[in-house]
C-alpha cells in the first residue's frame, strides 16, 4: 500500500534496527539524575546507566492482554472510540498491570472497554511483536450474561458471526492474527493454542497494517 | 513450612496488597523532574505523574522466558552462580529485551547460561506471578548438538533424568511448577500448553518457596 514499501530500486536488504540506539530513559527514575548509554560489566547490550548512582535502568517489552469473546458462534469486537486507530475494530485488551495475572487483566479490558463480565475459559495465542515491545495474551472467554454495552474507550460494540468479521477494518496486525487463527481452528473443529511473531516487512510503515509476516508460528 | 504462614491466631483474612501503593519511579525519566502519585483523569489507579511536564509513567509486568530442553528423556538444568538463590537449579530462563521476541529470548538465555544451542518446539507454559510482576513464558526446546557448559551465570549444567529432578534444589517456583506439569504430562503421554497464577499465601516470606498456591490453571 505505502509507497515506502518496495525496495525495487535498493536491493541491497536493509539492516534490522539496532536493539537499543537511544532510551526513553534520559533520568535516573531513582535519583533524577541524567543518564548516560553504555556497555554494563557483563553484559553485551547498551543500557541507560545513572551518571550519579550508577543504577542500571533496563527497558523491557510490554504485556497486552484481551479476550476473544465467543457468544452463539459469534464474537465480541468493540470499535475503538482513541487514538491509535480511532474507528476500528479490535477484541477487548490493553496493558497489563503491575498485581494482576494476564487472565484477570483480560477480563478487566473487556470489562472496561465492552462493559462485559466474563468467564476466561483457555489460553488462545501470544502473538510478539518485536519492533514495537509488545507481546499480546489472547484468551478465549465467554460472557457470564449476555449483556455488553461500549465502555468509555469503545463507540460501539457488537458480536460479529464468523463469516462477518471486518477484516478490513480491523485496527491492529495482532487483532487480524487472531481472528484469522481462530477461523481457521474453528473450521478444523480442533482451538488450539498458538504462538507466533509478526514482524513488520522491512521499510513499511507502522500504519501499514497488512505489511507484516508470521514467523515461527507454533501451535498445541 | 514458616512459622509467619500460619493464620491460626487471626481468624480475619488480610486484606490484599495495594497494587501501587508507592512507585519506584520517583523521578520524571523523560525530564528529571519529581514525580507525584497521583490518579489520572480516566484512570482508576495511583501512578506516578511528572510534577513538571505532566506525563504518566506506569508500572507494567516483566516476562522472564527460558526453555525446557528435552534430550534423551532428560531435562537440562543450570545451577545458579548469581543470587537470588545462589546455588539452586533452574531452568535457563531471564528477562526478555526489547526488540526479540519470547521464543529468541528463551534462546538466547539457554546459550548464554547453558552455551546450548536450541531449536525451540512448542510453547509449553505460562506461569504469571502477580505479587512480583512477572510473567515466566517457558518453552519446550531441544539440543541442536549435544553440547552444552555453564555459562558465566551458572555453576554446572547438567541433563536430569525426570526421577531424579532435584525438587528440593529449585530456585524458583515457577521452576517448580513448570517441572511438576512437564512430568504429570509426560506421564499421562500427553503434553500440553499450561497457563496458570502462582500467588504466594499471605504471611509467607519470598523465600519460602514452597508457600505458594496455583490458580486458574488452564491447559490446552
Amino acid at each position: 500500500m505505502s509507497s515506502a514499501s518496495s525496495n525495487a530500486s535498493s536491493p541491497a536488504p536493509s539492516p534490522p534496527p539496532p536493539v537499543v540506539s537511544k532510551s526513553k530513559i534520559r533520568f535516573c527514575p531513582a535519583c533524577g539524575s541524567p543518564t548516560k548509554l553504555a556497555i554494563p560489566d557483563g553484559d553485551e547490550k547498551m543500557r541507560a546507566i545513572c551518571s550519579s548512582c550508577g543504577r542500571v535502568h533496563y527497558e523491557n517489552p510490554k504485556m497486552v492482554v484481551g479476550c476473544l469473546v465467543e457468544h452463539d458462534n459469534k464474537v465480541l469486537l468493540c470499535r475503538r472510540k482513541i487514538e491509535p486507530a480511532y474507528g476500528l475494530w479490535t477484541l477487548p485488551a490493553g496493558y497489563l498491570e503491575v498485581g494482576e495475572s494476564a487472565a484477570e487483566g483480560a477480563s478487566r479490558e473487556t470489562l472496561e472497554e465492552a462493559c462485559a463480565d466474563v468467564e476466561i475459559l483457555s489460553p488462545f495465542a501470544q502473538l510478539d511483536i518485536p519492533l514495537i515491545g509488545q507481546s499480546y495474551i489472547i484468551f478465549r472467554a465467554r460472557l457470564k450474561t449476555p449483556n455488553f454495552s461500549p465502555g468509555p474507550e469503545s463507540l460501539e460494540c457488537a458480536l460479529f458471526a464468523l463469516d462477518d468479521i471486518p477484516f478490513d477494518s480491523l485496527a491492529f496486525s495482532s487483532i487480524i492474527v487472531t481472528l484469522r487463527m481462530y477461523l481457521e481452528d474453528v473450521k478444523s473443529g480442533n482451538i488450539k493454542f498458538h504462538y507466533c511473531t509478526i514482524n513488520k516487512r522491512v521499510g513499511t510503515g507502522t500504519s501499514d497494517l497488512r505489511s507484516f509476516d508470521i514467523d515461527n508460528h507454533l501451535s498445541v
